[in-house]
């Protein structure tokens, strides 16, 4: 229910970001003067709200300005990102020595309560009822801050903004902007970087910081606690790579596609990681006194919470995404895109709150709920609602980025409880440096082993390279800031993404001529074959030889997963796809008849013609799904759905299916322009 | 600066609004007994905030699955708005009678303070200090309100959301979306309608209302105060129309177009005199002891304030979607549609911003802003902005209208102050109508002794029968429910809003077809001539009439400003309109060259194919500048764009313009698809 409230007082800057503030239009009827002065003071912070925003639309305003003015000029090495940042130092630098330090005309009230803070407080004044409620504790010491500079208190934003509001656009779009087969041709890879190379990562930076925590203390530089787990924190937060600046040149460049899905595919996944990972150390709470030993009972609940999150994220994220396939695929809401658009971002922003309310990772089921929206949903669109959600959270992704990137510039010097401490900062450095090197090269070697397509050197030193810190570093360290070690933690890590964003960010294009990597690919193209041994092993002609190597590169469960994908769940929740009629055993027949939409039968022809760039849909997967054989003019034979409903000989289409979806480049090269599918010699 | 916070406890549902909640992830290192016990408090809090969020996403989901449903098979009884409350009433209805009232496990702590209440309170538990900010004051007898249903109270939101978030987008869309020659076309009637319409019925409602109070006084139907401003308030508060209802069912059956400019110009404009009205009346505080008697002083402070915000607000709106068009001139920012679309949107929310800043309302800057980008900016950006831009607001406006009438389905039963009194409820019913009524009929009166092309008695009778409340009269009413007067209008709103939505929008298209009004009217295409005396009053040809028509509708201060526009405005701000060097006179020769764009001199055939129908374009009002003739296939002869210095000249070159551009349909009829200018026979 609504308090009945007579005045409305600024709540939090939070509120501001949503749109801008409230204001006490309210009358008085009795004992007006005093509430005259209450109402002023609301009115006045109330502008102050409103002014601390518009600086922040300002600063994005001026960096979209300079942006394009860089692009027009085709400036390669400050990246916006970066000159956000800038901006946002300025305005911060302005904000902490230019404004006069005001104190507060809030003026804080002591009160004594008995047993533990409650979430609200009623308090009595002069016969009249007050609701207050609970913000924060604040540290005997720091009460005085509370007084301090209204300006600095109002640019400064609830550290949850991030995690709430900003971050979710930013990694949906992630998800929702997946090249499709590149990603999942480097799957294996991608994985392995993202799982093992985070928790590798993770625990190096841990046990380094940890020693120079330890130096600290022998050489008197820390004055006060650093425990074991808040250095594990700091190696999870700093684990999370943001290649945003080196992704947006090889997009300019067209850099070499392998890389650029190895270097997206791991920081998309990597952030996941270094989320669930974080939240799994901060469970670690060891039982009994000696709560800064190690325990193995909590470990264990600890490694226990980060499979249950991820998993259970995981599920979340899934399970919307096939909703909103199933919904968008049975109702013709493609006939009205504005249904359809408003209806696909209400189901994203849903996996947020669902994975939220169930307790698990909202930032985490957004991502894999893009990544499902783009495999299924985006198939079932209407050509105009593809491009608005792409075009939405394009902007919107866009707006949030540039705003943390702006606000982490401002807080470098609005932020009050920065504690810089050289040793930690120089010890950071090297440990982040060692982390990444001991990440991607054993983890590279032991891969290049089973890859049919190495890893390079050169592509190794690139990724060794780009491991930028971001948004998502920022995010995680802002989140708790109340600990001696905590701050310390969230000043390196801001000193850490400037340096990563400025330094490595700007050496992105000579680094990459230096390197010999690439340049000017096309994106549909695969990678010329490498000389090394075994490039002929079985076969003779280079079309079974392409086949062998998609063999090689995808793992069984790949595969597997593959052919359930191609067979059962794209049919079921897209227009595309063989017919269930004919994937599914003839028992099912009723069920297969209901799911399979009619568009299956005759859409081979419209999928093929659309955007496969962006999301590549299995328009020319579904041609063989009959016997029939798709002519290089892309007419096809009578279509003979209801044959061929013997197992073995769907599951091998399916699989010429995915040798034909990882590979299809090299038929494609041949035909550029048209992307039509040429008839295969070996179509069983 | 942020607050060294241990723990983050949900604050405000408003937070949800944006993203979803907060929650504490942040461990504790001492006292951890208590602390989880707080931390699982905030956890529980939390996953509430998300369920109720949930709710709402899951109402919107439904309500558009339903639309689409509708829309499908042709239903126009019931709008999706209508809809939408109808899901919000059965859910509120689950959430009222379907929860337990569980006691809030937040139990109220009293203290007793000095003199009046403090924005920060600081509480000192066993050693440790606690921020508490205020949040409003309770009436005593409500205390105990304040234990009860944690859902109903998750479930509702801060009244201030609807003024700051959920409103500015509608209205921004309102503006931005405006058909503007039919809106120009009628101008003068429609300010007519806004302005002395709005006043006329608040002050009718507001005088009426007065005497409904005095009757239930004299019943003892009135427990509490209910002074005369009150009900003017409530007069203000009703007099926003937001017939969007009969709008939707006029653009789908494509009924006439001048009563839709004339409905759609009115409702828009009159939300802006509304909200400003009620501040003024709100305002309005007569000095000394007798605080509601009349006071000549505080109600001239009043039309001060009134004129005040609402030219402030103006100028404000205005200016940044100035700034926004000169940006956008100026930079070649349209070669990245994305930049373009994200600096629009921030300029466009900086007015909102700006306007609150300094004082003024920023709803009503956000509604001028959106005419003004529709009027200069729309054309400078660049085809794919402009769809981006269009599709942005118009996805948030469906969000945040739909959300605000589900909103009100749910308030009804889960607002927790309601006070039904039934002679109220009659009374305002019997006098809104009596109010639109004397607002409608004397007003079209008095226009039509001014107005060439009549409004005729049907659309009069239509404009009466459309006077649905909406969003604005909701979010208006909820936003002061403080006191039994404020609560007793906040109910009776609710419920004109629901009969108004649900029986006056199920009737329109009966009402369309009772009333004989048009419908399947091509947009572009003028209304037949009527056959009243003043048909031929000048020349002999159908295209002098046309024109001596025009000049008789628009005022001359229309005609002055749309001169001034045409040659100077339009010139400097836009691509298009005649160059600046024949317009300005010779000495601003530099100026002139400086702000005359090189695209003017040749992009008159690039504008004249571009979509005029959402936002008319200038195209083919440019090519009349110089001394050149358009010829019907569209090759123009050669630009003599420095001829034709001579005043007068442009000036009647100017008022062709303007013709042509109010009665261009009359031309166009005979060449649709193409939109084709044929050679004028009387170009001078």
């Amino acid at each position: 229910m609504t308090l009945p409230l007579r005045r409305r007082l600024p709540v939090l800057p939070l509120l501001l970001l949503a749109a801008g503030g409230m204001r006490a239009a309210e009358r008085s009827s009795s004992s007006a003067m005093e509430e005259l002065a209450t109402e002023k003071e609301a009115e006045e912070s109330h502008r102050q709200d409103s002014v601390s925003l518009l600086t922040f639309i300002l600063l994005l305003t001026l960096t979209i300005l300079t942006i394009w003015l860089f692009k027009h000029r085709r400036v390669r090495f400050l990246h916006e990102t970066g000159l956000a940042m800038i901006y946002g130092l300025i305005v911060g630098v302005i904000l902490r020595y230019g404004t006069p330090s005001t104190s507060g005309h809030d003026k804080p009230f002591s009160c004594s309560q008995e047993d533990r803070p409650f979430t609200t407080l009623l308090v009595n004044v002069s016969g009249k009822f007050f609701e207050y409620t609970l913000k924060g504790e604040i540290s005997p010491g720091k009460i005085h801050n509370v007084e301090q500079n209204d300006m600095l208190r109002k640019v400064t934003f609830d550290p949850e903004v991030f995690f709430n509001i900003l971050l979710p656009p930013i990694i949906f779009h992630a998800g929702y902007s997946l090249k499709k087969r590149h990603f999942f041709r480097n799957l294996g890879s991608i994985l392995a970087y993202a799982f093992l190379g985070t928790a590798v990562s993770c625990f190096i930076i841990g046990n380094l910081m940890y020693g120079v925590v330890k130096l600290m203390k022998l050489v008197g530089q820390l004055s006060d606690k650093f425990y074991y787990t808040d250095c594990l924190l700091f190696g999870a937060i700093i684990s999370a790579t943001d290649p945003v600046t080196v992704l947006a040149i090889f997009n300019e460049l067209h850099a070499d596609v392998d890389l650029y899905a190895l270097l997206f595919g791991e920081s998309v996944l990597n952030d996941a990681v270094a989320i669930v990972l974080s939240s799994s150390i901060v469970a670690y709470q060891p039982t009994g006194e000696n709560t800064h030993a190690f325990d193995a009972a909590a470990f264990f609940k600890s490694v226990g919470v980060f499979l249950g999150i991820f998993s259970g994220s995981f599920m979340m994220g899934a399970v919307t995404g096939v909703v909103t396939a199933l919904i968008s695929k049975f109702t013709k809401l493609h006939c009205f895109p504005l249904l359809e658009t408003a209806l696909f971002f209400l189901m994203s922003w849903s996996t947020f709150l669902l994975a939220e309310a169930c307790g698990f990772t909202g930032v985490v089921a957004v991502l894999f709920c893009g990544i499902t929206q783009a495999h299924y949903t985006y198939n079932n669109l209407s050509v105009e609602s593809r491009s608005r959600t792409k075009q939405l959270f394009e902007v919107l992704h866009f707006l949030a980025e540039n705003f943390i990137f702006s606000y982490m510039g401002l807080a470098l010097f609005t932020f009050q409880k920065h504690i810089f401490s050289p040793v930690f900062i120089i010890g950071a450095f090297i440990a982040i440096f060692l982390g990444r090197a001991a990440h991607i090269y054993p983890l590279s070697f032991l891969l290049n082993l089973g890859r049919r397509h190495k890893i390079s050197w050169n592509f190794q030193h690139m990724m060794m390279f780009s491991g930028l810190r971001g948004a998502m570093a920022f995010a995680l360290a802002i989140r708790d800031t109340a600990t001696y070690s905590h701050q310390m933690m969230f000043s390196t890590t801001l000193l850490i993404v400037f340096f990563t964003v400025w330094i490595v960010g700007g050496g992105t294009t000579p680094m990459l001529s230096w390197l010999n990597i690439r340049v000017g690919v096309d994106p549909d193209q695969d990678p010329p074959p490498t000389n090394d041994s075994f490039q002929v092993l079985q076969g003779d002609g280079p079309d079974s030889e392409r086949r062998n190597r998609t063999k090689q590169e995808s793992a069984w469960f790949f595969r597997l997963w593959y052919s359930f994908d191609h067979n059962y769940l794209k049919p079921i929740l897209t227009h595309s796809g063989p017919p269930l009629t004919t994937t599914l055993p003839s028992w099912c027949g009723l069920i297969a008849r209901c799911l399979t939409s009619p568009q299956v039968y005759d859409n081979q022809e419209q999928l093929r013609e659309e955007d496969s760039d962006f999301i590549l849909n299995d328009g020319d997967l579904t041609v063989t799904y009959g016997d029939t054989t798709i002519t290089a003019n892309g007419s096809s034979g009578p279509h003979t759905a209801t044959t061929s409903l013997d197992g073995r000989r769907t599951k091998s289409s399916s699989e010429e299916a995915l040798e034909r979806d990882l590979g299809a480049a090299d038929h494609e090269v041949t035909s550029r322009g048209t992307r039509l599918v040429f008839p295969l010699e070996d179509n069983a």
